[in-house]
């Protein structure tokens, strides 16, 4: 007995029946994983301010707009990537920051570090294809591509279907997955707000803008049959 | 014994350890249920197609595609609708046509008989969401909306990522929930397939198109600078 205990291990997740072997407990608390993840984004988030003011004739909105492409497309990349392709985070000896971050991100749901299938598709679509399409939309802005709007809502539609498809799920199998209700509304519920929210108004933004040029070139289309 | 096993019933589905009480046998035939849906298709295409004649200066493309969306609304909120809000189809004493219609598709994917949250909750937003969405297409299209590219990108990208995370959902969980390779292939490969291919050609036709117009449209306003 005392040797199956100790293979399946003791960890604190919910449910507690989750069976999670070789788990090695968090070392690193929430605020220094959060401290990390906010200046890293501060950094990143600084240097695209800068760079992107060395495009000519960038509007404040698409300085904003660029900083939020960049920092979600290397969160897509890198936090989320390295969930998808490391299967076997929670067990490591000497756990990195990454795996880190997912061992307490997995107390707002569980799913995480119990690798629910519904999770990896849809973090892996997300780190593989709209990561680095996150990269290329600050480009697109940057340099004035005609499918910049369109590679925007592209992507923002991504975002929302795979947050509907994480959020659905769970509702499915009965939304238990949380340690607290601290951790429920602080992670699985406010964090992945972002991604709702922000999202929906890029969408709306480039939608106006896109259905406004094709309506004044049908206009003139038509003016000068 | 006898009891638990009458209970639990038996199935032709893989695996052979889904549980499912209560499972009443499929009564249509294959050919059956194909022709009804075929037959059905056809009248709805027909249907469509005259209509469409009646709209003024629609190309015979923009004519196809508005078949085509009005049949994959219709299967989206008709056939993945009923899915969607029936959990108990293979229940039923007297099976309807579209319970026979699941029960025989499950031959090809058990997770649909066997209630997957990944399958329900992407088949419930494209039932629900992009069901009516693709019909609201059609008569963008018949009534030339500037809107109408945008709206048919917007919905095949969501029949992409949907049929993504149907597919890596499956090949996460074993890839093995077919009778045979027969039903693997005609239903789970091949009756998905068409919702990859045609989602993709759209998508390329209507991005093309839109980034031409907002192209001409930029050049004009730097011509009036």
């Amino acid at each position: 007995m005392a040797g199956i205990q100790a293979s399946e291990s003791i960890h604190p997740f919910i449910p507690t029946d989750l069976i999670l072997p070789d788990y090695v407990p968090i070392i690193l608390s929430q605020s220094t994983i959060l401290t990390v993840y906010g200046c890293a984004s501060f950094l990143v988030v600084s240097f695209v301010w800068i760079l992107a003011g060395r495009f000519p004739k960038i509007s404040k909105l698409d300085k904003v707009l660029m900083c939020w492409w960049v920092f979600t497309g290397l969160t897509h990349m890198i936090l989320e990537g390295y969930f998808v392709f490391t299967p076997e985070f929670f067990k490591q000896k000497n756990p990195t920051y990454l795996a880190e971050v997912w061992k307490e991100y997995s107390k707002g749901d569980s799913r995480y570090v119990g690798r629910d299938s519904a999770i990896v598709a849809v973090e892996g679509i997300t780190a593989v294809l709209e990561g680095p399409a996150c990269l290329l939309a600050a480009y697109a802005i940057a340099t004035r591509k005609s499918y910049s709007h369109l590679l925007q809502i592209a992507i923002s539609l991504g975002q929302l279907y795979g947050t509907a498809v994480y959020f659905v799920t769970s509702y499915l199998e009965g939304d238990n997955f949380a340690v607290s209700p601290y951790y429920y509304y602080a992670y699985y519920f406010f964090a992945n707000s972002f991604w709702i929210w922000i999202p929906s108004l890029i969408m709306i933004r480039s939608w106006k803008t896109i259905c406004a040029a094709v309506c004044t070139q049908e206009q003139k289309k038509s003016k000068t049959r």
